[in-house]
Parts: structure tokens; sequence; C-alpha cells
């Protein structure tokens, strides 16, 4: 059975186990006589065996502040392992990654509370998701996690980052614990229409997003909130052709694939300077995206698709319009005869006639109507970059083939 | 005053009147014996300078029915004459024209009925119109008649012919007995909305057209029905911007006229081989122009303007767009990911995708996305014709000029 080799490739060894273990043998030292807990996938017994990065969480009492985890712990944590090979790196505050053997252990300064509703900063909820699941899953349980996940990375639906705008691995983790093993997610997933709710706790706010499942530890809050409307949409058409015709396509999509080039496409290559973090770079990205289709569309370009891929540093955005010559000149509709507008209209306007309708019609010059300047204007990144970009003529770039075929390898 | 001047130009003399009173000698003379009366604008005193056609009806007992109309009285009626340079021609029934010293006579074969609204055929209402007319006008109202008549010469809107779906010369005439004048009509236009209603008298029926004058001969009839919006929006338009700057452009718009081509504008000559009725050709034409225009916006064009102008033979039809490169492919919008019809939008399409509202694009071809075959392939002429087009880069033509232009030179 298909699921049976995926297990084979993802599931870790006692000797991956204990390749991790060593590493955090030298973390545990390095953190000593600190508050400090290994939370995350690898703690959970949920990680894949290609996932190398490990969470370890440093704790300070609740009372120290934020301020206090910026500054001081995290320059205690650094004084403690800057002999290692280490970087710093910011979420919702900084945090520290350490690369020992090709494993990336992150340590994350966090406060301690009491309970998961009490989370002053996100991280400090860590612990008791890590509780929540470890008290929720058995051994079985681990590998239908391991599979959901592989399946959601197979088809782009999985990570919590604002570039995937995906599911996060404790998603992941409740939706097992909920419906009970992987099989039976795809079941119920393949029959979703949002808004979908699924509650293990009863929720203590009314959410708005498509995806709804409280928090168990903080049931004031949407695990699943962040997750795209696309990305559901996804995962339940996934769920639902695996289920008719399961194929290893979905957990590994490997076919190369080939396509012409349809309409115009526009192809930036964005070449960013400054190394950012990724979430900041993808949210101006993401705007940018959105801001190069609704200033075509209202331009009067017929807009097929705009997407955008890549890493922090080289992001490609690609533009396919129907057709990149829409003219210089657009018909513009006018008052009806007997507005009292019409002498302002026939002030305003040139080459003006009178429609079958009674109305007034013009023609006007469009402002711009060079498609490639209106996208270049309207990419909104913060940091220094280089553009360079072409209208496509053929290529053999794998991810423009992507972009050009868009049908994933494992629909069709 | 600008209207003492055109009056000058447009009325009659007494020399005119006797070229056509001796014109009518002659026919009267062939004529003898049957049932005859002059009718139009030449008897109501409402005729132009320039205009030379003369209608003489002849009348048969109502009993005899429009048979007889069609074939004894007609063929008595070209015995009579048949000597003469004459032609048949076709309305509602055939009547003869005859052409003496360039004076073009129509004689019209009719049923004597006893009022207007008894009437068989169309014609048969005519001597009551005349009786009407003739005793509801006095001279200066006849010259306010040809004042009104040649304003709307000079905007395009008068002729009741299908080419043209203006108004005729007896609502012209009922327009100047209602509102006693040139100017009175000039200043009520200005303030006309549709459904505009001018009631000589109660209508007898309910009428759905823009502009209602019942006829007061037979008040079950709408005299302006044919009207277009178009025209009564451009007369109402005009009568503004004349009462607010007279001028003699709108008599006699006389200004040659040069434009640039904005957008691609697309030329159709066609050469018509038979010799047809205006009305049945122009009534194809205009079908035709709709035609294009409805199939070009289908296929994703973007229309400016489409018109029509000539004569029987030759006519040209011009259609504008902003822009004839519309590209290969389109975006093809598909179900929400919850929709029942997913599966068949995924086998019957490709280069699909999962949009961020959930639902699934697809990339189509078009059917057709070359304008000049579409627009072909709409023409609906029911007789043969050689066409020739060509999309436009310059020209010469004031025909061309005047569609590129659109603004009439008396507006702006």
């Amino acid at each position: 059975m298909i699921e049976e080799e995926v297990l084979k490739i993802i599931k870790p060894t006692e000797e991956d186990k204990k390749g991790i273990e060593k590493v955090l043998e030298i973390i545990r030292e390095r953190l000593n006589k600190l508050d400090f807990e290994v939370e995350g996938s690898f703690r959970k017994g949920t990680w894949l065996r290609q996932d190398t990065d490990i969470d370890v969480f440093v704790f300070y009492p609740k009372d120290v502040g934020k301020e206090y985890l910026e500054r001081n712990a995290l320059n205690d944590i650094i004084n403690r392992i800057k002999d290692l090979d280490y970087t710093l790196a910011y979420a919702e505050h900084p945090y520290v990654i350490v690369n020992i053997n090709n494993v990336e252990v992150d340590i994350v300064p966090a406060l301690r509370v009491e309970s998961g509703d009490k989370a002053i900063t996100a991280v400090d909820r860590t612990p008791f998701h890590t509780k929540y699941v470890t008290s929720h899953l058995d051994e079985r349980g681990k590998d239908e996690v391991r599979l959901l996940k592989r399946f959601m990375k197979g088809i782009g639906v999985y990570g919590a980052e604002l570039k995937v705008q995906g599911f996060s691995g404790y998603a992941t983790e409740l939706l097992i614990i909920y419906y009970g093993n992987f099989r039976k997610v795809l079941e119920e997933a393949s029959k979703w229409k949002h808004p979908i709710k699924i509650e293990l706790t009863k929720p203590m706010k009314i959410f708005s997003e498509p995806l709804i499942i409280p928090d168990p530890v903080d049931p004031k809050r949407n695990v699943t909130a962040a997750v795209s409307l696309k990305n559901i949409a996804t995962f339940s058409i996934a769920a639902k052709y695996y289920l008719k015709n399961p194929s290893i396509e979905f957990f590994f999509p490997s076919k190369k694939v080939e396509e012409k080039v349809k309409g115009d496409v526009l192809i930036l290559r964005l070449n960013l300077d400054e190394k950012s973090s990724e979430d900041i770079v993808w949210g101006q990205i993401k705007r940018s995206v959105n801001k190069i289709e609704r200033a075509l569309k209202q331009y009067g370009f017929r807009v097929i698709d705009v997407q955008a891929w890549g890493d922090t540093n080289n992001i490609t955005i690609a533009v396919q319009l129907e057709s990149k010559n829409i003219g210089q000149y657009y018909l513009n509709i006018g008052p009806q005869y007997y507005s009292e507008t019409i002498e302002d209209f026939i002030q305003k306007n040139d080459n003006i006639w009178v429609g079958e309708d009674g109305r007034l019609y013009s023609i006007k010059e469009r402002k711009e109507y060079d498609a490639e300047t209106i996208a270049k204007k309207n990419i909104v990144l913060k940091v220094k970059y280089n553009i360079e970009s072409y209208w496509l003529q053929n290529t053999e770039d794998q991810q423009i083939m992507k972009f050009l075929r868009k049908t994933p390898t494992w629909l069709k």
C-alpha cells in the first residue's frame, strides 16, 4: 500500500533519532541550569526524517517581560553558544539558530505562563501544545500525522509561514487527534465546504476564517486562522482525488512538466540586497502580487494569473495576461442625453457620440497601457532590490513550466 | 438672424413653385378622370427648395382591395405615363416614380377611406394628414416647419426611412402645430426626457416608444413610433446647444473634419449586386451592425463603435475596437472546490489551478480571435454582395474621418 511505502521513507529510524539526540546533548550542556525544554515535532514524535530542525525553548519567569527576552535572555543564550555555528533569526521576537552536524537547532526564549490562554508572546503557548499532543497521540497516531504532513507538503499546503499560508504542524496533529487517522482526515476534508468547524474544544470567540480549529489550550485562538482558502480548497480537492486514485505523486510530486506559453507572460526576477526575515519579505511579495493584479485589471488588462515563488533573496513574479496589447484608447461611457452633466462631459471629452441607448460616449486615452511598467510600479518592497523583466518566449525553467502548466501533477 | 438667413436659402421662390406646377400639369393631364390629389410637403406648403419630389395619390374605392391597387391600378397608371422617364418603386406596395425636368413625381395608388382611422394601407391616411396640417398651419407656421426640417436634416435626424430612423415630415409639422414655432420646439426638446408625450389628441392605445405623438387623424397610431432613441437624444442635445449658441453649422454642417485612427478600425466595403429597396437593404445592414457588435463582444473584443453608411448599393461598415489583439487564450472561471461539478471541470479543462477565492480556474483557447473573420461572418445580407475589408491605416475619406471624429461639428 502506498501509505506504508511513504512511511518507510518518512519515518525516522532509531539511528536518525540518536543523531539528533547527540546534537541535543551538546545544546543541553550549553543551556545548563536554565529552564529549558525540547519542543516541536521532534519532542512530539511527529517529525519527518528529512526535517532536521529542532526547537529548544528556554523559559523565563513571566514577570521579566518581553524586553528582557529580546535582550538579556537572548544575550545569555548567545554567550553560551557563540563558539558554535549560529545565526540570529526573527519571528515575533528574536531567537538563535545553531547548526551542528547539519542539524538546525532553534533556541527560542519564552515566558513561563500557567496555561496556554495566559500566553504573553506567541511562543509561550508552545509547551502546552506539546503536552496536549503527546497526551492525545499514540505511536500509530504519530505516523498518521507524518503521513498527513508529507501529503500536505507534497501538494504544497504545509507550512504556517506567510509564503505558504498553509497548515502548521500543530494543525496536522489536531486534525489526526480529531479524525483519528490520515485516511479519515482525507475523507472528511474531501467533503469540506467553508466555514469548516473542527472543535476539539468549544471556541471562546466567534471566528470568521474559512477553517476554524479552536486551540484546545487557548480556545479564543483559531489554530488555522492563517490558512488561506486556496490551501483549504487545494487540500480538499487533493483529498478527494487521492481517495479515488491513491498515488505516490501526492506525497512526492516528481513529474517533470512541459507546457507552452499561453497568452503573454511577463517574468519579473527580483534580487534582494539585504537579508530580511522570510515572513517580512513574503508579506511584501504577497502584497505586490495583489497590487500588480489589481492595477493591471484596473488599467484594462485581462489577467489570467499572477504568482510568485523563490526564497528570501531571489524571487520570481510571473504575470500572465490574455494579451499585453490592450490598445491606447478605450470606450468611455457618459451620461444620458437628459442628464445635467452632459455639458461638462462634452467639454471634457473628445470623440463624442450619442449611442442607440441615448447615452453619450467618448473615446479616451489610457493613462498607461504598458503592462511591464504597471507591474514594476506596483512592486512594494521596502528593501533594496534589483529587477530584471522580460516577456517570456520559451523556457527550460521548471518553476516557470509549473506556472505555465498550472494543473498539479497529482491532479491530472 | 441665423434663422432668417436659413429661410432665405430653403424657402422656395414663386419661380420654384411655378416650375413644379408646370410638371404637375403634365401629370394631371395623364391622370385625367382618375380620382387623384397632390399630397405631401408641396401640397402642404412645407417643402424645402432643394427637395424636388412631389407626391400624387390616385384613389380607388376601398372595396377594390389591396390586390387591385398592386395590379390593375398600377398597370393603368403605368399605361398613362409609359412614354415618360419612369421607374417602379416599392414601399408597403408598389408605386411609380416619374422624372420630369429633374422633378421626381411619385404616383401612389391608395384606397379612398372615410377617415384616417379607417385606413387599410399605410398610404390611405395621407389625405387626412394633408387636411389636418393645411388646416392647422398658417404661412408663418409653414416656414417654421421648413426651419425645423432643415435643422433636423443638418443634424442627421430627419427621414422616416429605416436607414435614418428619424423624424418624418408629418412629425415636424405636428411639432410646429403643437409648440407654435421652431424656437419653441427646440426649447421644449432641449428639456426632453423619454418617454415624451406630445398629445394633439388623446392616444387610443398605450404606446411604449420613447417619443409618443398620437396621430390626430388616427390616435391608435404613434406618428414617431420609428424614431430611434439615438435620434431623439441627438435632437434634444442639438436643440440645447443651438439655443445657447445658434450657428448655421446646425442647418448646413460643412466643416471638413480630420482625425487620427484611435484603436483598431476595420473597414468593410460592401458592394451589392442587385437593386433592392432601400428599407429592405438597410434593415439587413442595421441587423448586421448589431450582430457584428454583439458577436465581437461575445468573443471578448472591446468594441468602441460600429457604424454603417452609404446608399443602397455601396455600403461601408466601420468597426472600431480598443485592440484587435485579444490573445488566443482566456481565463475560464470554474466552480468552487466543494461543487459537485469539479470533477467534470477538471476532466474537460487544462491548465487548472485553485484561486485565492477557492474557485477552480483554467485557461481556454478562444474559438475565434480574428475580428475580421467574426465581422464578416456576421453580415446578414439576403442579396449577393462583394466585400473588401482592411484595417485602417490612414485615410482621406470624409465619411471615415467623420466616423473617427464622432463629435458632430455643430457640437464642438
